[in-house]
């Protein structure tokens, strides 16, 4: 890694790097680290565009959907080629806790367990010791990062689907954090969706007033009221998305935003639908909208 | 499919849509077609850029490496961004004839059958039968896409690996059929290297004067001194490759190119491997370096 000038790979904060190929210019890593709050080792992914080698950069996190690692995105989304343009660096966590001790839905459905951490902390038995996929997404992963890598402290937040809507609930919950938050086919409104309850009651217990911080429509509306800072949000949808409008629910955060000053730009995609070519279609629109709230 | 006028779905040409995705304003599309040249049910995937719902285009062939299937470039490189832009169809067919009646390695290496077809026409037992890519790619693709699909007759041919080895073969031996050829870190001299050594004798047998109609080394050398015409070349070969020099041997053609009036542009990229991340990173260019050919 003496390609970069200020890494640390060592105390508390150490991390393995697994992979590092260049792309764009820049560089397209792997890395190991144990996560202290999940309770296991986890794998994620980092592109760092060329400005990285003279500069601290600003960051995009990008959480994926159901069944999905830090692989997806980095591979199929071509979100390199864009951020290198725009002197921004991608952080790519994995979608859950993984490894031999973490549990996994009994029947090893896809949208529940591994995979599928729905970027809550659980409370429940046996989730509550590994899946708290919102205070690493929100906390140990950024410090890691930004203690390691030369990155600034100015962050952007996006995701797809079931990243989608960590992506906006984090986001929304932690403005001070974020200054801008996408999405492409985010599940907006999990409280009323199959996905959502199947995940929120199994990780948070059967009472629905603990659901009501992990959803998006929730949050706008109570965040709005209360004179909240709220980000610049962009989100796109496509129109023969297989998931809309069931489990994806976006009228419900349209409803919300059109009701109050929030002022979110949610745009339907004719034509479109739930895969990575949707995302590639669309990415450099997204990182060009972040680039602009970031600097 | 009523998305293209002329598509035809009948008759000997009959092909089957098994997947059809809107990316960048045009279609990723997947067939499954019988073929008669290979013996077999044959996948291929094929984008279509918007300009193809109003007019004929031009296309793109591109050929994969070792392993892959049609599914790699479709997903990884990021080309369809650039084909749309230009207006220009990608073809991309799998890299070998598949399904349960044809032959593999024997032990199962990823260098040989299955995934390994290296883009000639075997004439050893048991491949003979099947192993027929190179009149596949050359003869029956092109027939039945530009029979069924808005394309014009206008072709350029690229590939990555082996996949580079085919263009440049295919593309040095049908001059007339190919306005330009390019290719990633190709196989340009597969009669010297450990890969092309054990193809050719399983597929071609020991008699080595039959492998040399299938080294881009030697076609070019041979084409050169019988004044053939010689499409343009385009060759991108990253510098940290683990496969340079050994199995790939850009040098024996950059040789060859500067005793001849070829005038193959052969660059090395400076850090680039052997992944989709590299091609990812010029696929751009490429695409361009044909489109200014095509037209």
């Amino acid at each position: 890694m003496a390609f970069f000038t200020g890494v640390r790979f060592a105390g508390k904060n150490a991390i393995e790097l697994k992979d590092e190929k260049k792309a764009f210019g820049g560089k397209q890593l792997r890395f190991r680290h144990n996560s202290g709050v999940l309770n296991c080792a986890m794998d994620f992914s980092v592109f760092l565009p060329p400005q990285a080698e003279r500069e601290k950069v600003p960051a995009v996190y990008w959480l994926s959907g159901l069944t999905c690692t830090d692989e997806n995105f980095s591979s199929k989304a071509g979100a390199q080629r864009v951020a290198a343009d725009l002197g921004i660096a991608l952080i790519i966590p994995d979608t859950s806790p993984r490894g031999d001790g973490v549990p996994d839905d009994p029947d090893g459905a896809y949208d529940f367990g591994l995979g599928a951490g729905f970027y809550v902390n659980a409370t429940e038995q046996p989730w509550a010791k590994h899946y708290q996929m919102y205070d690493y997404i929100v906390k140990e992963l950024p410090e890691l990062v930004e203690s390691g890598l030369p990155l600034t402290s100015d962050r952007a937040i996006s995701g797809h689907s079931m990243g989608g809507h960590g992506a906006l609930v984090i986001g929304l919950r932690n403005s001070e954090r974020y200054q801008s938050i996408s999405a492409f086919a985010p599940i907006v409104n999990p409280i009323n969706c199959a996905w959502g309850k199947k995940a929120f009651s199994g990780y948070l217990g059967d009472d629905e007033s603990q659901w009501r911080q992990y959803d998006a429509t929730v949050l706008l509306q109570e965040r709005d009221s209360r004179s909240h800072d709220i980000p610049p949000i962009l989100i796109d949808q496509g129109d023969a998305d297989n998931f809309y409008p069931d489990q994806l629910r976006t009228e419900a955060l349209i409803a919300v935003n059109n009701e109050t000053s929030a002022g979110a730009k949610i745009r339907y995609q004719p034509g479109y639908d739930h895969s990575y070519y949707f995302i590639a279609s669309f990415i450099e629109e997204h990182l060009h909208f972040h680039a602009s709230n970031l600097r």
